[in-house]
């Protein structure tokens, strides 16, 4: 695990796309690449890099996408029967929980050290509410918005969140996207959502002024939200991942069990905890939990641009994979769409090379 | 005129993007720039040349924009009530006639050369049928797709033309596009579809096999047709392009006599040449005149991608004027195209420099 210490800043800005390139070069055999023994080493711990962020891409990915699925899945067998927010409580205390145990492996394995201990300070803690506060607002605003948009209409206008994610990344973390990465940006924006569109969406453009300024509050909440986890993950780069995420989800429980107090107590207090709950919310409940930790792993490896990529490839997975398992009907639109998404991830890759 | 003669392969193969950038190196203070008085003349020479690429490109996009509004005008005032075939022959004859006058004042001008004399060899004048012959057995194929495709499935089938212009500029011009301008070219492609897109375009979906195979021949036989007679107009650079679009209509009124004499013969013999001519017959055969005529001044002065970009914005702009003049509504999909062809423009730009 030694290799977390050495990675610097520059190294840290590089996204999991730029290291596929390198895993080109490393497909070269060694000689021709390094002479001494010490550029092997970096050769390997590049490679060692690549594949992590590589894994923890991949596992967004699936999980995102498997997450779409359930809901689809959960909606067909009926309406929830359980409340949500001793859902999304049962979701936070789950990713303690793994955070923990992987803490518990890793200090029998390397003992406890200034990088691995539980125990932290206030200056390192006080921002971690941050990012739950953030997304609290943008989930009030949410009931608000549903006065000016319907439901399919606000899928498409989440899809500035891909946009507005670029910009605060640009700004807030002073990480440069080149030309080529830009466009690739706005067209994953299009293409995004070109795929979604049906017969129903141009309702979305007669969306009133309100509307359109709270999508566009809520899309910078969003990002905001992602931005500055990433800006506290990244802030000790040598601090293990499963503190920081024990942190993080520590203040994500007691936001969600405030919320749960507030919205469902005489519910829980009738009907009990777990009232309603079946085996797809649980299934429901370890899925949103790991998507979770992919997220922060992300954050920590790679950064929120690829993230934004990896969970547009899995809302269009999402959609293939309904298909064999819904019968669903893919459009023409959801074809093109495919099509500038696909060239959108390319130029993102082609245009690291020049920047 | 002499610096027609000066012009190499090489730089006729740059289209008129690249020139954009040369144009803002020239705002640059000339000193700056060149010492000598050869060099200040090649500046010139440069500045020359895009102006007429870009006048050309601008003159296309305007008059085929303005082809389709007319069409949608002549629509509204109900249907056809002249004979198409003669419609065409008056426009090849226009054409010509066009030419002519052009050649009158350059003979007057520079008097009668080698580049610009209407006599021609049967070397040079053998291969100017065959764009024409293309278009007559694409023609007689379009009659024949719609057994398997409705007439709005066929708009969006046709933006196969796209990239089949691309494949084939690239095999028998044996120009090179650059990775990026690569992307750019699906992204057009994908933009233009997407911009056309409409509650019944999922339709297109259900094409038959032949269907597809017949669009897929249909769009590489006006790709080639294109790219010929690029190859055509290209093979000569310093003979004038009048005398070129002459020998290219002369062809034009042939085979356009013959559909008509075998299409319309009793028509014309009975009602007359010009009967059921309006005012809105004559603008509409005037503004094909042109139109050809700047086709064919792409071709010369810039090349067919060029030219797929102008006619894919002359598309959009159609749209955009098509809502003052006709209330016509936009569709969020117009919208998410027009930034995917946007972007796709840009990026031919981009990559022509790293080309």
């Amino acid at each position: 695990m030694e290799y977390r210490k050495i990675k610097d800043e520059d190294e840290i800005r590089d996204g999991a796309l730029e290291d596929v390139e390198k895993s080109f070069l490393l497909s070269v055999p060694d000689s021709s690449l390094s002479s001494g023994g010490e550029t092997k080493i970096d050769i390997h711990k590049t490679k060692a890099k690549w594949k992590r962020k590589s894994v923890v891409t991949l596992a967004l990915t699936i999980l995102t996408s498997s997450q779409a699925i359930l809901i689809v899945w959960s909606k067909r067998a009926g309406k929830y029967e359980y409340s949500v927010t001793t859902a999304n409580f049962m979701v936070e205390t789950l990713k303690c929980a793994i955070s923990l145990m992987a803490l518990g492996r890793i200090w029998k394995k390397d003992g406890v050290n200034e990088d691995n201990r539980l125990t932290t300070t206030l200056d390192e803690v006080i921002v971690y509410p941050i990012p739950a506060v953030l997304y609290l607002v943008k989930n009030l605003l949410q009931y608000y918005i549903f006065a000016y948009v319907d439901a399919p209409g606000y899928q498409i206008l989440k899809n500035f969140n891909i946009i507005s994610t670029g910009v605060l990344y640009r700004i807030i973390l002073k990480k440069r996207l080149s030309e080529i990465q830009w466009a690739a940006f706005v067209l994953l924006t299009a293409g995004c959502t070109t795929a979604q569109l049906n017969s129903n969406s141009d309702r979305v453009l007669q969306t009133p002024f309100q509307g359109w300024v709270m999508a566009i509050v809520m899309a910078l909440l969003s990002g905001f939200a992602g931005v500055y986890t990433e800006a506290i993950i990244k802030k000790r780069p040598s601090r293990n991942i499963n503190v920081q995420n024990f942190w993080l989800y520590i203040f994500g429980m007691c936001f969600n069990c405030v919320a749960m107090l507030v919205q469902d107590f005489d519910a829980v207090m009738n009907k009990g905890f777990f009232h309603g709950y079946s085996f797809i919310t649980v299934l429901m409940i370890f899925n949103h939990a790991l998507s979770g930790i992919a997220v922060s792993m992300v954050m920590k490896y790679a950064d929120n641009i690829v993230k934004v990529y990896s969970t547009s490839v899995a809302m269009l997975l999402t959609a293939v994979v309904s298909v064999f398992l819904f019968g669903f009907q893919l459009s023409l639109a959801f074809f093109l769409g495919t099509v500038v998404v696909s060239v959108a991830i390319y130029l993102h890759s082609v245009g690291k090379m020049q920047r």
